[in-house]
């Protein structure tokens, strides 16, 4: 079967790759992945990496656009994008860098990141989930928050990113629990929810707790034998809580939106309860590629 | 030449082991070290171990004591020494347990650790140092921090250790510095004090602000090429002021002595003074080599 690809949205994340190929009416005819993350390329490795996943659609004349959003546009990418700095709206095709080709049926366009300078944040990738969601919902007032191995909270007014924080309480619980001494306690896959409320509420009282709780999920599965999905949800929650205390007053009082991994946004949801928000998650587990769909809208505009 | 050694004092630890051969006047006729740590030997491989270090020193007959303190206790060591539950002394020969050996010119003795069970934290080795600290000074009143990787924060009354609290400061410094994104902006040995200053004195002054911070490390990286030092110094300074926050006033009315590596302690000396506190450094690297001396002269007294 030939398919009449128009053109490919591409995520191009540190760790992997996710092309989707789409045909003139918007249909997303495949969907492909791979584990060849930026991490894992040379400059000169990424465009044959596209091609292994989209060679087969490419016409045999004539170009094709593909749009490219996250960490190949970085330093170490395939050809860097220069972030955009905020405020700004999220960055589309027009801030977009174009690496060349050997193919020349390849049109490609990287899109920037964002940074801030004071205080220093980055993001890349995000700013395309960011558009995607904007692009439905374009009057949006408020904070969208991104839960992830990097959590972003993002400040949008009148279309316009005004200001961003990452906080890498993902990163934090995936290395406390896989590598340091509390590894020994937090196997399995269970969940306990109240241990989960009570570690957050316990931070978001006093902050300071967290230092000396953390080793004490130890001490208690000496001791008390507690089982690993109490504790594991203990961890959690002192990560978040100090998250949450971290995000600070000023950013709740607005409407906030949570986008992510189903389970995740839960998590956040529960915990930005206590602190008296009702946080919206929105259903959207292509977002990224809502976003790539806005970019492209500019090219043929 | 054939030593005369009259008793052996090991400290036992999870990754290594020391010993010292030890002269009938209290010299120290060797020190030798290992890296055969608990957690590289099963039970019945601890006395082998052992031998390795201590075999050309046996007699030919007659016992030679052997006093053990750390790791070697715990329930996956030689033999469990189950931990004494403060508040109490430190623990010395009384609570030993003996594991069986087949040499029978052995005669081992493990001192246990502590635990506290609210809030629930343990400790193994660290007794010993305190026990090897108040033999110097046995009308000490007051806090004893040992930072290591698993800082130890303990309260000492009229002999006995009253309360304690175990922070991971150095783990999670370890983790963060080694294996976080943060790895790609922290390389080389240089420091900066004044960016440790500021950063404890930034989260002192607000423990909440670490979560942000954090990124806000490679940031700076990626868009000011801010040095390495800089930024090392500055992890540091935001992880000893979330724990010197998490100690808390109430410790720190009290005199605070310092015990331990040279680096460390001239750190936390300076996180203490901002918080109004002059610190005591003592000046002691084979602490635990004395609170091994206090526990062998149980037995000849």
């Amino acid at each position: 079967m030939v398919m009449d690809v128009e053109w490919v949205a591409v995520d191009w994340g540190t760790t992997n790759l996710r092309a989707w190929l789409i045909a003139g009416d918007g249909e997303v005819l495949a969907t492909c992945r791979s584990e060849l993350g930026m991490s894992r390329l040379r400059p000169e490795e990424f465009e044959a990496a596209l091609m292994e996943t989209v060679e087969d659609a490419l016409r045999s004349n004539g170009q094709i656009p593909v749009i490219v959003c996250g960490m190949a546009g970085a330093r170490e990418g395939w050809k860097e994008a220069p972030y955009s700095a905020v405020p700004c709206a999220p960055p589309g095709l027009s801030e977009a860098v174009t690496p060349q080709t050997r193919d020349v049926r390849l049109q490609t366009f990287i899109i920037p990141g964002l940074k801030q300078l004071e205080p220093a944040d980055v993001m890349r990738g995000e700013e395309t989930q960011i558009s995607g969601f904007l692009a439905g919902q374009p009057d949006f007032e408020g904070v969208i928050c991104l839960p992830g191995t990097h959590t972003k909270w993002v400040r949008v007014s009148d279309r316009t990113i005004t200001e961003f924080h990452t906080h890498m309480t993902g990163e934090i619980f995936s290395l406390l629990s896989s590598q340091s001494v509390l590894r020994h306690s937090l196997g399995g896959e269970g969940w306990d929810q109240d241990a989960f409320i009570e570690a957050l509420e316990t931070v978001i009282e006093d902050p300071t707790r967290i230092s000396s709780r953390l080793f004490s999920i130890r001490a208690k599965a000496l001791l008390n034998n507690t089982e690993d999905a109490y504790l594991r949800s203990e961890l959690s929650g002192y990560l978040l809580g100090l998250e949450l205390g971290g995000v600070g007053r000023k950013w709740l009082d607005q409407e906030t939106v949570l986008i992510g991994d189903s389970r995740l946004v839960e998590l956040y949801r529960a915990g930005l309860k206590i602190l008296g928000i009702n946080a919206i998650i929105v259903e959207d587990k292509d977002i990224t590629l809502s976003g790539l769909r806005h970019a492209y809208a500019e090219l043929v505009r």
